[in-house]
């Protein structure tokens, strides 16, 4: 793959050393658990960053943990591009401007109001940003489990996206989605295959300020639904 | 909701007690850090169960868990249905039984031996069986962030999803995607409504064995992709 970079190999970070033989399977305890709860509690959309920059061998390895998310028929179809270049990154920021002031018209009154103070991207801020693509065509995994819902490769690359942004969290850093863009645009801007399929772009730095409740619920745009509302019996 | 059962308020399972104040973030240490690391590295996606049944309160306490997920503009689309009864688990069982023999035909040769051998599915044994659907009309988050990307709609379950299986993990239980089946169908054997969309079917229980790598690897289905070849820069 033309401009692939090196990695480590043994997905360590900073002398990290295997706690666990790879033959036994560990033991998670009570202590673990109550902080992965945290973790899953304080892991935020992040949209303000400091200009503390973020060392590339703990992206890189942030990158290695997100590889081992679980994946349909084991076809691992995520792929990593890690946007640097001023010109790159100014593209995305365009694009985001254009297609934000497009969804703003689609409000009006207060929430038109809510919409526009709201910061929904750290596209200046953030000191590293990456974006996530399908590779739709990928035969890796030769179709193992997506021929009734093929959409499965697709949350495959989610669900790389997401231990990464729980990894990202317990290190101390923030990991913002943005999601108000053009798509193919996205490729174009970084040339990028066209059949790969941009599942998500990030920006991901150190925090301005941690939170254990989301932003929109902080600043009134959306109530937290009671989960015994979304649960049904059959 | 017609059916909606009770769940715990406090997110709380077997005394676990908050160690963090809420308002205080949590400094998350290396040797949490490295437990994490195993958790990602040590889930599976579980074929097989012990027939040892799961509390209650602790699947509840998994999906109140899954509920902290991120979802675009807050919209927390996910709902789960939890499949108990001897008709609805039929009706799933003969959906997968189905799929699973057309996607046969999609193989030959040493490809359609090793197909055969797979257990692909653990619906006989699991003793939960969780249904993770999308509720497409929700207008919960006022489409905010999903005009250019509606499907980060159906992303925010699939997020859900993982925050639920890294948790079951650390509880020690197993669980098992299974994405063989026509979901339409699952929609109609489960009488949920057709707006709904199935997103995950997911078998859950005590697993019979514990590994470090995925099955399909140690099968010889698929190999591992070296994350160098994964990850550009631009």
């Amino acid at each position: 793959m033309r401009g692939s970079v090196g990695m480590l190999t043994d997905r360590s970070f900073k002398g990290t050393k295997r706690r666990q033989d790879d033959r036994h399977e560990p033991e998670f305890d009570e202590s673990f658990r109550q902080q992965f709860e945290e973790l899953l509690k304080w892991r935020r959309d992040v949209r303000s960053f400091r200009s503390e920059p973020v060392d590339a061998r703990l992206v890189e390895h942030l990158i290695s943990l997100a590889s081992l998310a679980p994946s349909v028929g084991y076809s691992q179809p995520w792929r990593f591009v890690l946007v640097e270049s001023d010109k790159c990154r100014e593209s995305v920021r365009t694009n985001f401007e254009h297609c934000n002031r497009e969804a703003l018209k689609l409000y009006s009154g207060e929430k038109a109001q809510l919409y526009t103070s709201l910061k929904l991207a750290g596209l200046r801020d953030a000191p590293v940003q990456l974006a996530v693509f399908l590779s739709r065509s990928t035969d890796h995994g030769s179709g193992l489990g997506r021929s009734t819902m093929p959409e499965t490769l697709e949350y495959s690359a989610v669900l790389a996206v997401h231990s990464l942004w729980l990894a990202a969290r317990a290190h101390g850093l923030g990991l913002g989605w943005v999601s108000i863009l053009d798509a193919m645009g996205v490729n174009r801007g970084l040339s990028v295959p066209s059949n790969w399929k941009l599942i998500a772009y990030l920006c991901i730095g150190y925090p301005k300020e941690d939170n254990s409740s989301p932003e929109l619920l902080r600043c009134g745009w959306e109530a937290t639904l009671p989960v015994g509302q979304l649960v049904l019996k059959r």
